[in-house]
């Protein structure tokens, strides 16, 4: 299929940006210097992509992630790098045969549940800054022996600097990464064990100590990490069609049901995006841009603000090479 | 199921504040005064009980929305208040048995488009302020002409004043009301046809003029909405399961990709809400709040600020009464 025949709004990916984007990741964290992220994608033929990239151990967001990822064919090491308390998923991931699967726990709840339906192994998730999930580092010691009280296997720590990943300047990024770094390291010292796991696409490469960065959004990218600079391009899109032309502004068929809006407005190359409804988004073609010749019917791309909740808007994702549309993936893992 | 047993998160709707929305619209604008917009909510079944409210006629934004609502029995009177020039989903449309469909146009494209696919009947889309779709109104009465030519019936006028839908103060909201209808009145004059359909939940009770409203966010209600005072209650909530504790915040299971967020964060009842991640909302709960004692496992309603993004993120919303689960509906016209 040609990219014109393709219905919109569509969720497309230039598939030499995609195969770039794992290549530059596997050549600074090779292996399982990278665990990478399936929250940002929850797809699980671009998880076997990033596998084929030499990526075996995967992190997610969700149960179901880990259930998806698990029935596809890619569960040898699994991370739910997230809190839960619900039984009847925790049993599901424990159930689940051929998949080694690790839980994050931070509070004796979320330890007890765990070892209650089954779990096997556990990392201690510890807060170091970002103002979420994760236990103080001084109680991770006592979480760990908790855990291994009730039978847990305690593989390590991890610690997300979340907060860290929209600092532009790098050398901040830097110094601020150290500085939580150096609180996962004090919760290490008290757990033990042999995975040191944080990070994400943001910082990426500035990790001197953790053994394994959980980095999601550096396969498809978006607006919102290009702004750092990084060697990963933009290579997810919404593909979408113009539908309306005035004098002053033109109208395409993506919108808030088609595009993650948590980072703001999408952006248009050439155009300044002015707002998003439901399914519109109002925009004007710069000065010079070739997009002032757009008519009704023609087609523009729209580059999303944040990649992740994006994802979760689409059913599939059109893979392209140029003007081909090559293949299409489910967005296999949405939901809980 | 008790509403305590059910996984998060949840999107849940409170039967009583459905009711008392629905029947609230019903006694201002009975029968075809209002014609409610699906896109709000995107369920055939929450359409239905707005059918059962004295509504037979309905607004959609996707044809997706048209056609679904038609294979559900819905289908006496369907507007797509959207402009399209995709000739499979226009002949997708053109081609239902039992439906009456119109579709709005704003341009030759669109005028040709719609005519080529066989649909029969169309509305003059006008400009009355907002910069998205809509011809000038000057224009109105030559695509009408055009249209007739193709051999569409021109069922009238509509145009959506949705830059007005978020002033506040209500006699400013009926002043420009009133000047966007003028302009739809001048179109109409030159247009013609018994339909004058405008508005939407913040404008429903001030138009004087247009015969029918496209309200959608009524039913159901959102934050932002809530801002301005109507008479309508806040039905939706996702339901969520608290999963860390911390000394000064808390974090529940919502978060990006259950939440639209384009309205800006959720709220929480006694809590202050600090920001969201893809599967957490952080808050702190007020000095008086109950909120105080929460435990992990324990459960907190989040409002989400935009009702219409939020239900494309979910596969079904939960009828609750009370503590009682009881029922629940698919949101079945996800999609395009």
């Amino acid at each position: 299929m040609r990219l014109s025949e393709l219905p919109t709004p569509a969720l497309i990916v230039e598939a030499s940006d995609l195969q770039h984007n794992l290549a530059a990741m596997a050549a600074t964290l090779p292996g399982s210097r990278c665990r990478p992220h399936v929250k940002a994608h929850k797809c699980t033929t671009l998880a076997a992509e990033q596998l084929a990239s030499g990526h075996r151990s995967f992190t997610c967001a969700t149960p179901l992630e880990v259930i998806g990822m698990a029935k596809a064919g890619l569960g040898e090491d699994l991370l739910l790098a997230n809190e839960t308390v619900d039984a009847q998923r925790l049993g599901a991931m424990a159930a689940l045969s051929d998949a080694r699967v690790t839980v994050a726990v931070d509070s004796d709840a979320t330890i007890d549940a765990a070892a209650a339906a089954g779990i096997r192994e556990v990392l201690i998730d510890v807060n170091v800054g970002l103002p979420r999930c994760g236990c103080d580092p001084d109680d991770a010691g006592r979480l760990a022996d908790r855990a291994r009280a009730k039978g847990l296997g305690v593989r390590g720590v991890m610690g997300y600097e979340g907060h860290v990943m929209p600092v532009v300047d790098r050398a901040d990024r830097t110094k601020q990464v150290e500085e939580c770094m150096a609180k996962l390291q004090a919760a290490h010292d008290l757990v033990g064990g042999e995975v040191t796991s944080a990070g994400g696409t943001g910082t990426y490469d500035l990790h001197r100590w953790a053994n394994e960065i959980q980095a999601g959004s550096y396969a498809l990218m978006d607006t919102y990490y290009g702004r750092l600079g990084l060697p990963f391009r933009q290579a997810l899109s919404v593909w979408t069609t113009v539908i309306s032309v005035s004098p002053k502004w033109m109208v395409c068929d993506a919108g808030l049901k088609s595009l993650g809006m948590d980072h703001g407005d999408p952006s248009i190359d050439g155009a300044k995006v002015w707002f998003c409804s439901d399914e519109h988004v109002t925009f004007a073609p710069e000065a010079s841009s070739s997009l002032r010749s757009l008519r009704v019917g023609d087609h523009v791309k729209v580059l999303p603000a944040h990649v992740d909740p994006t994802m979760a808007l689409h059913e599939r994702v059109h893979i392209v090479n140029g003007d081909d549309v090559i293949d299409t993936w489910a967005i296999d893992l949405r939901g809980w």
